[in-house]
């Protein structure tokens, strides 16, 4: 077996070395089931018992009561991006939607189709580097719920706090899902493609309160109502992607929860952005309120210099390093999965690289 | 690890064990990349490869010219239920759907919501126990397509042969893709949940004709509009999923392609129903001329011998041959990566069964 490089993906993004060594044991045979996990039927009662432990998991994360509904569905955020606005926006009727980055954008759009998505409030203006002030935001009373993105993967933003408004909130976690405490009452739906925080691609956690079901739009083509999935398991779900997401969770509680990772974050996060603060030849690209604990992003001195950092980084094994291309630069994601050593070890080569080449 | 069992699970199905072996050897370091493939972004340049690899086994297997699109997408057959008649059912207008059973049933429904789908035949009269005869079906020229279902999982049925229209076809393949060959020329659209005879389920394969997509309806939410994905990777694909597809059919390639595992098919059907029609103890619940060469359907003389069938093929490492409930009796599904030794052992159950019980 190769070694294992510190992977800085913004998602898919790395998992716990443990998840897929548990993985790797149980191909192809699990447990003492005759075949893997990857060839059952969902109905069976070893997938049933998987699911049902995520679900476990995550209401002992969350806190989540009996009035919340779990799903894994399929589709990505860019699927809820459609299917919140179907199911609960009034036809002709309007939402708010807080436009903090790319993500925002792409669902405020979809809105459209069956009302207006109006923006609340928006840093576009800035190209997204902070989190607009609650003080500026512009909220409708008659809103059917109030959208934001708690943090911008591509940015490198995040909220820092969680919106106050009189409608139920929707928030589009995927990218920092289960890194933070979540207050679930001010919630209608959450949501998040679990490539980024919590498994693999192909299945997105999306958490549904009862009475805020009840108020959707009917009637509503079957897949794309959240009612069929919250009523029974209506079809075949993404059986090792949820298997993959149950290892995880149990791979987090097992890091004390979300207060156990929540530190752990802080401190990889205080340990890369005090790096960057250090002098001026690493400069952040986002206002130091809005920063995120999940994806951080920074410029170099040039371009030039830029792209020996991430041809170095590689080779160094410090592996996609490259920021995306509406910001340029670098961003290390660095979610719950990813180990201190790895920030550790980025730290250790900016200064090298600094010295090298500052 | 403990012994593979004989797996004939409806779906999702057996995989080749050569295929389980390479992803146990690939976690958690594929190749030399330093992660596992399920931790990369999809727009890597060895998930793009991935990709791309798997698209180019499926133009090898059927034959496909650039005039085809080749769609990883998610949500299974359901949510092509749902898309099809969303992106070509003109409104108001009307499809031609045959109904040859639970499937095609839940297909038809989901074009009420755009027009009209309209029932050209159904044998559902008679529990669907076979494929209506075109020479009974009433097709409607003017028809925006002819939506069938090649193979029905759960009644046992299969079309021996495409039908002819003068409209496109489009065709749920999810149960029989990649066993038999198809005239692509008739189609404008295929699609296959891949839980069944090409991977695990998480991924649905589409397969689109670029002069049908012309025609489609606008504007569309972006992504159920086909024509986002055709234009480009929008957003994250089920990686694993298309990493374990493109192993499988690597590995239909190396059966011999189409022809080679039709072959390997044609004689586990055989050897299955011969067995079946050797007396009257087991009866077969299709039509002989709509049997199924994925899903084989039988009964026993009693529903107390049936259970005890089942639970006793169960120990002996014969997994999953409950029918559904809407047949009742057993269900072998002996789809492309079902090994031959598995109907074999299933024979030899079968007769040693019967010994004891007859």
């Amino acid at each position: 077996m190769s070694e294992r490089a510190f992977n800085f993906s913004a998602g898919p993004g790395v998992l716990p070395e443990e998840v897929l060594l548990e993985l790797k044991e149980e191909v192809p045979v699990f447990k003492s089931i005759g075949t893997s996990v990857i060839e059952i039927s969902h109905r069976s009662p070893t997938y049933t018992e998987i699911a049902e432990a995520a679900r476990a998991h995550l209401r002992t994360l969350l806190g989540l009561g009996e009035d919340w509904h779990i799903l894994f569905l399929q589709g990505g955020a860019s699927m809820q991006f459609h299917q919140i606005p179907l199911n609960f926006l009034p036809r002709g009727g309007s939402a708010d939607y807080l436009d903090t980055g790319a993500w925002s954008a792409k669902a405020v759009k979809e809105a459209a189709f069956f009302g207006t998505g109006k923006i609340a409030a928006s840093s576009k203006a800035d190209n997204y580097n902070h989190i607009p002030s609650p003080d500026t935001w512009s909220l409708d009373p008659n809103a059917a719920y109030l959208h934001y993105t708690s943090n911008n993967t591509i940015f490198g933003t995040q909220f820092s706090f969680e919106p106050n408004a009189s409608v139920p909130l929707v928030c589009d976690a995927s990218s920092d899902f289960l890194s933070h405490p979540i207050d679930v009452d001010r919630y209608g739906l959450i949501y998040a493609g679990a490539q980024k925080n919590i498994g693999p691609a192909g299945v997105t956690v999306v958490l549904i309160k009862e009475s805020f079901l009840q108020g959707r739009v009917q009637p509503l083509p079957t897949m794309l109502d959240y009612g069929t999935h919250t009523a029974k398991l209506f079809n075949t779900p993404p059986v090792f992607a949820v298997y993959l997401v149950e290892k995880v969770l149990r791979w987090l509680i097992g890091k004390g929860g979300i207060p156990g990772i929540q530190t752990i974050n802080a401190a990889k996060a205080k340990t890369l952005y005090d790096r960057i603060d250090a002098n001026d030849f690493y400069r952040g690209t986002v206002e130091p309120d809005s920063r995120s604990k999940m994806n951080v992003t920074f410029r170099l001195p040039s371009e030039e210099l830029e792209a020996t950092f991430i041809k170095e980084a590689q080779e160094e094994g410090l592996q996609a390093l490259k920021g995306h291309r509406s910001v340029g630069g670098i961003r290390a994601s660095i979610y719950n999965a990813c180990p201190p050593e790895a920030v550790a070890a980025l730290v250790g080569y900016m200064n090298a690289f600094e010295q090298k080449h500052g």
